[in-house]
């Protein structure tokens, strides 16, 4: 941020009167710009025992393999916006079961909040941002194509969770420590549910 | 917004090419701001059978009784946040047991994430931000001076669950209906807890 987007001033980084860290304060208006992390929704849509997946149309990760997810928007809630983008990337009308995952990114200040759903209709086709959407058994799932780190996450627990005959839901941090290639996840925390 | 915070230019109101809604997108440089909803992170800290409770020292809601709650930062995570918010506002150390409540509030564009705290000293006294803190019984609980509904909504279903002994995690989203006065929860899944 480099103007005030009230009244196109320039903006400084200095700690405010009342609060305790740096932000965008406009030198000429006064105004704190609060920056906060966004939060991307999705689902993990089970059908028959398999999942479904999209390969991205778009960048980042063209080519690449993800669950249907995206930015949640002004006006709808955490479910409402899993929905939407199910439908938008997998052209899949689907139902909430159960919240599944809120796995928060801080380096990119992202939180990816994930919901097990079913298919309201058996019938998927890919949206505008996929090339092909497929349910894949988990034994299938292309692991090697992934899109993003938070996608192998949620696989890879819903598998032991398939395993254990025990959904869970987690919460848990996604990090990558200097050096490393790999993201960890940090801080998990695994409630099962009855 | 009014002005770009790239450039200083002016912003105007219109849909982007590649997109489906209303964006602010400089006349200028041509970049698309997105606005996003805001994640409240806070703790339901439960000792001894009571809740920890904050009367806010502050606006809005002055002298109404309140979680421990606040505006999820950038780098941190949710637990993290309502950790923080929770040593900030009660002057309380917790550990994070499970996530209690996902409660969208898409009119103001936030979402409040509570988790299921204990106190891992048994310590609190009001932070800058409170005038008292104090544990209650659900019953002692200042149901008529609560700053803001989604606490009563987060503190009835605790109630329900504590007759039931059974934990529940919850998702929804706040409403208020044209002409209503109350909010109104809508949307309400639970999922019981093993």
């Amino acid at each position: 941020m480099v103007f005030c987007n009230r009244c196109g001033q320039a903006t400084e980084r200095r700690v405010p009167a009342t609060e305790d860290r740096e932000r965008d304060v406009c030198g000429a208006c006064g105004v704190v710009h609060y920056q906060n992390p966004r939060m991307v929704v999705g689902c993990i849509v089970e059908h028959e025992g398999r999942v479904l997946m999209c390969r991205r149309a778009i960048e980042p990760r063209r080519g690449y393999w993800t669950l249907p997810a995206g930015f949640l928007e002004l006006g709808e809630s955490a479910v409402e916006g899993a929905v939407r983008e199910t439908l938008e990337e997998a052209s899949a009308r689907v139902r909430v079961v159960a919240p599944y995952a809120h796995f928060d990114v801080p380096h990119i200040g992202q939180a990816y909040i994930f919901y097990r759903a079913e298919l309201s209709e058996p019938s998927f086709a890919p949206g505008a941002e996929s090339l092909e959407v497929e349910l894949f058994t988990l034994e299938q799932v292309p692991w090697t194509e992934l899109a993003f780190p938070v996608v192998r996450f949620c696989l890879e627990l819903l598998q032991e969770d398939q395993r254990t005959r025990r959904y869970r839901s987690h919460q848990g941090r996604l990090v990558r420590d200097p050096g490393a290639t790999a993201f960890a996840l940090r801080d998990h925390l695994a409630v099962t549910l009855a």
